[in-house]
């Protein structure tokens, strides 16, 4: 029996950030309670006491104008999710995490390494579930039990890239909203724009699959808009532990393009790919023999993705399920927390703080192997 | 301002069927929920009191051990889910509807032709949605949105296919499961087991997006596993209003295949194409223009199409998304019924009993046709 | 050592047809010739003397205005390729085999049945090559071979589309080129225009790989085009022996489409598939398993398809390959004709003027069911 | 009329290389006879006297053992095409054009910068022809036509991949075939063997299709596989003029690959993509709009990939085509050479000398990058 079940109610959670206009939002909210072990109680979604309220009511939950009137409503909270602008990550974990409330927060986990310390440091003991959404879907939960379990042979290289569109236009010259100002802004959204909204899950996809530390980087980290002056654009070789080489390329810039991430792995003997666009599946392709696409439901996939099935093969599930599975396991942690019984332990896949230290060591070297120059630099 | 707005509060939703062990009982029930439209809030999911009520507090709601008693226990229900066995169809949806309740139905509508036309004469006036799920899809309903607006000429032919392994092994010598029982009894689960399961869902996709009705077909249906007494295979010609050729392939014995609906309509200028496996993209091939492939998410997508997108391109949804999107639609129109309050004219896309009795319209003239040995019949 | 390798020498072939603004004709000659086995020498490209020898002089073998000229001109032909108008078929394969000469011929073999066993009855001794080229393709050979070792397990289901778009507006009534004259002269391009085009090509790959012959059929067959006379369609319900199932759909005048061919063969265990646009593949789904991409290259194919394989793995092969192969192996029997050493057994999958036969046996039983209004005729 | 329709014969070729056991050398004779602008006289096979007379006739031509010997035989040669191990193509490709003759040879053009540029100098007044096969793909040519119209909008950033795996096995421990044997040898296959083997393929790619120079990188160089002493890898970050960014990632170790070539060229508008198993389409992304699949046949192709189309859309080219349409175009060339009159321009889009030096460029750039620890270099 889970600690979930042993528990015997929804956990009680509180969110903050993530109001009117958020793309975030919706997604924290119905991937918090797509299994019925959340319901989210209370939340602060403005700063300004009447629109919270509103803007709460309307979800149907409690609306409070800060965090610390939340904590102190009554609420009984037992967790709080936090999708507030990058600044805000720090303060808003630490009094969280003071409050004694485990925590489910947005990447990246902070905008400096230092602060991303602070916050692990202090969530020593307590859960803290960093939403890396893709570390979500099974067939990537399949790609890195494969290959630790030698399905491929020995890793020999990793390959990422994730490519959006978004910002492919001059969008800093049209009408600011209220996410742009702080995207767009390094002090509150951190000092790589690019890297901050998306390479860190890029990194954490090839950290999390490959199970190797990074170790060195070169980078290739700017704009590819003229006259752009946050980054837009990465491009890296990579270092990991042992001797295994990579490449990553993140950007926001290329026109056309669909949130598109592909992640590869190669070992001695073959590889696995994995694309967003097919998330349902996974190929093996191992040399000498015919190329295997793996999916979804297919009965003999390995227990780390096999649980995070919830649909048979070949009825595609998506993005939100697998942001629902973070907040599932999430909350197994959270109620082992709770009652004392110890977690499932393959619930414990989630990505953490220590991942979140990781994210900001990546981006602290590549602005380091810029500032001098591009050349490789120790991570 | 819609209609559901206007009312202000989730509808109470009571649900038959969809107990331990059910496939179509979850997807119904988060289904029902992702988009805080309904909040279940009693059930019937086994016909021993005992086990109903255990059953249902472990979904958090009230549980009864028959419609009625359900009924009568004063939820203040708004609408009712029925997800029984095919042969409860009938007596349940009357007494959803005599009680005065909305009814959201899964497929096939009844058993029988009669049944069907009895349920749909009752349901007048009442909404009665039909779950044929990938009319949620909303590639889908932009593949019917470009066909009506003319963007491939005039409709000459329709394609489309469902193909499924689950029955290609012989699970009738396998442990009968209460699922199994009733679906390999044609007194339960109607007279055509692959017809029933998938046959209507793939007849109510070619007469959604083709927007004609069948009016002829000759049938090859029967059995492909040697021995099996029930149908796992069906092909037809088939005849539309005004000329419109197609052909239908369903079968659940199809060993290796993964759930895979493909459709096609073919006009005078091009034709479209959706498959299930990439159901957020839509083929659009033009006489002599590239091919497009249409992303839901697109800029330019049709209405009937756009409002059914939850989150932005390159964000994969899936089954359970295009599941919800018809409860969704149908909270829009039972809404509309409490509150006097037109529904949102969009929202009224959503299968209905009259889709029902088409439905088996198709099944009858399908066992006509093979009683005739299988040359052509009138529907 | 090969009976070609024996000889010792090229074949010297004539060709009779393919001229200026013929396709097939083209394609024909460089098939021949992209091995080194033939050697074209002569040739009847048109039937008045003067433009029959300018067009073979530019092509730099010797012209004629008859094929009787062309046989009495002391060319010391070994062989005759044949790609005249469908009508001409038969008189030409008859002087042709009457001159002593082996044959390969394009599709159909004839435009009637009786014409089609005239053909193959006098070509009894000899080597006659019918140039369904998709016969060719390496991964088909490997589909048939793979189910005739039993693979997938008994066959239960064929499924062949071969879909075309060059009819889809109205080509009657542009301008009349020399060839759409013939093709759309019932006299001369056949009863069936559509069946004569694709419809053989398709109804032999699902002889060639699924083993069985054609028992019984249910046809849709008529014109998509509003007012044509001709046939552009064709829908089918196939029986073949052993009670396996099936189903075909060929047309010419579906927009938008790519000369798109796909073959499924079903079996108890999984099922293959073939698609043109990926002709250097075959799809291998066992049920259970990760579904197998198998590719032309691969170490492991079957040695009917692993010697039609030319080029390494990963380097594409096509259409003109497709075709040469099926020269190639006509060369090796005309060879063993010539010097008496038996060919390699695996040279003569080649298809034949029996499968010719068939084929017409195909288009005639579908007549027959279009004029029984469609419903299930013997073949 | 083209050039070579005023010559009026075929083109006289000799060959250097290819002898048996070579991979490329049946490749190119086959290309160079497909579209019957050249016919293959004499041939250096082998360096041994019998040897290189057996081999020759077996193929039809004359043999001999040197190609002093061969230019001094009186075969009247136009042109001669060079393939032998990369150290010779110095020599022969000097001897050929002393002698007076056009030469097509394979890449990489020499071992070293120097040599290559000594090759182009004395190329100058002769037709020269690289065979960067990928080159010769329609689709391709597409791309860059497009770009270069604008298509995109301005050129933001260029990726290139070339995965092979060839090499994932310790190929160096098994039996040393004669390939192998100068492969491996760096006096012999060059300094860096992915780099010539396939590295200036795909750098050509990226600079045929975006049309900038090359003007910086930094390298990763260097073996996956354990205790290899040759490179099988190599990842760039790239500077293109104008200040476009790139990427290229190329390996021979990549188990499970399959000759994987993918490029991609992103604007402002949006992006290009063609890869290498799917040679007959483009994909077109333009923001905004749904993705375009652009095939080789469309009615509206440019006309430098339109004039490359052989056959009807839909019937599949591959490699072999691809090759032979650089032959093709050279034997314009050089029949205006003969002739005096001018080339078909879109015919002179074949690699040249000066691209062979390009790609030297960049092989000796990666040398100094590596030798500096990977940093940036200027090319």
């Amino acid at each position: 029996m889970t600690a979930f079940a042993t528990l015997g109610r929804r956990l009680r959670l509180g969110v903050l950030g993530g109001g009117p206009g958020s793309f975030i939002g919706p997604t924290h909210r119905a991937a918090a309670q797509l299994d019925g072990r959340f319901e989210i109680v209370a939340g602060v979604l403005s700063s300004a006491p009447a629109r919270a309220r509103a803007a709460a009511a309307e979800l149907g939950f409690a609306g409070h104008a800060s965090a610390a009137e939340m904590f102190a409503a009554g609420h009984r909270l037992d967790a709080v999710a936090i999708m507030t602008p990058n600044d805000r990550h720090l303060p808003d974990c630490l009094a969280a995490l003071d409050a004694g409330l485990d925590v489910i927060c947005d990447k990246p986990l902070a905008n400096t390494l230092a602060d991303a310390r602070t916050i692990a440091a202090r969530a020593a003991g307590q859960v803290f579930c960093l939403t890396h959404v893709y570390a979500g879907y099974p067939m990537l939960r399949q790609a890195a039990a494969m290959l630790a379990a030698g399905a491929i042979g020995d890793l020999r290289a990793i390959q990422v890239e994730y490519l959006q569109a978004g910002m492919s236009a001059r969008v800093e010259d049209g009408p600011a909203t209220p996410k742009l100002r702080w995207k767009l802004d390094p002090a509150r959204g951190g000092p790589s724009l690019v890297l901050g909204d998306i390479g860190t899950h890029a990194f954490h996809l090839a950290r999390m699959v490959g199970g190797r530390r990074l170790e060195r980087l070169a980078a290739d980290l700017g704009a590819l808009v003229p006259g752009r002056t946050v980054d837009d654009y990465g491009a890296f070789l990579l270092g990991f532990a042992g001797g295994v080489r990579g490449t990553m390329t993140v950007s926001q810039a290329l026109a056309g393009t669909e949130n598109a991430i592909t992640l590869r792995v190669f070992g001695a003997d073959g590889h696995l790919e994995w694309t967003h666009a097919r998330n349902n599946h996974l190929t093996c392709a191992l040399q000498g023999r015919p190329v295997q696409i793996l999916a979804r439901g297919d009965a003999d996939l390995l227990p780390p993705a096999k649980r995070l099935v919830r649909i048979a093969r070949g009825h595609p599930e998506g993005f939100l399920e697998a942001f629902a599975n973070l907040y599932r396991d999430a909350a197994e942690a959270i109620a082992a927390r709770l009652t004392g019984i110890p977690a499932d332990p393959l619930a414990l896949g989630f990505p953490t703080a220590a991942d979140g230290v990781e994210g900001l060591e990546f981006i602290e070297a590549a602005l380091r192997s810029r500032a001098a120059g591009g050349g490789w630099v120790e991570v």
